[in-house]
């Protein structure tokens, strides 16, 4: 078996390209071409004043902020996140992450199912 | 909705009480009791000189080491595992994290799917 152990400060990381993203790289960590039968884990780093797509989707993540300062829309309203927090955003639930302005940037893990609706991708899974 | 955001600092962690583990507390971060329709996160935390039990199972693990020094057993050798790795444990791939004795132990968060064999559920997620 190839032994999979990656360190979060040696994957090197693309742009996130999508409507309303700002200052955000992305790294799939384990994924889909793992063999990860379930779901994938991604790094993704947002700039100082960055944030993320405000969307919803028909999957779940589950989120780990590894450092630095932001908020997260969810539930209809902004909530300070934190390193050390794990976060759970539900299927078709609107989110947004946003790394504060004056601050290092915005550092976390992002779990998604590899696949929905009976078999077809994740998109970055 | 109930917004979910848990620190692993806040976490109340309970002892791992299984055949050939040494000195582990775990807390669900995120579990089936969240909703969670796919996987669980739990925090594990390690304390040095311990480890978690030489066993396999027909789930994988997605594993993410925020701090500590250790060890794990995959792929039928042992590797050094540290803050940042990612580490996928394949189904049925013998795995053992051990926290080297004289270090501040080991803390990880370790994903597992919350269902097997078509609907079982996994055990602590």
């Amino acid at each position: 078996m190839a032994v999979v152990i990656r360190n979060i400060d040696e994957a090197e990381r693309t742009e996130v390209r999508m409507d309303g993203v700002k200052g955000a790289t992305m790294a799939i960590m384990v994924g889909r071409d793992d063999g990860a039968p379930n779901f994938a884990v991604r790094q993704v780093v947002v700039e100082a004043g960055g944030h993320t797509p405000r969307h919803h989707h028909d999957y779940e993540h589950e989120v780990f902020i590894i450092s630095g300062e932001g908020d997260i829309l969810l539930g209809g309203e902004r909530h300070p996140v934190r390193g050390g927090d794990v976060i759970y955003v539900p299927a078709d639930e609107e989110h947004q992450f946003r790394a504060s302005t004056d601050g290092s940037g915005l550092r976390f893990l992002c779990a998604v199912p590899v696949t929905r609706n009976c078999g077809d991708p994740v998109p970055a899974s």
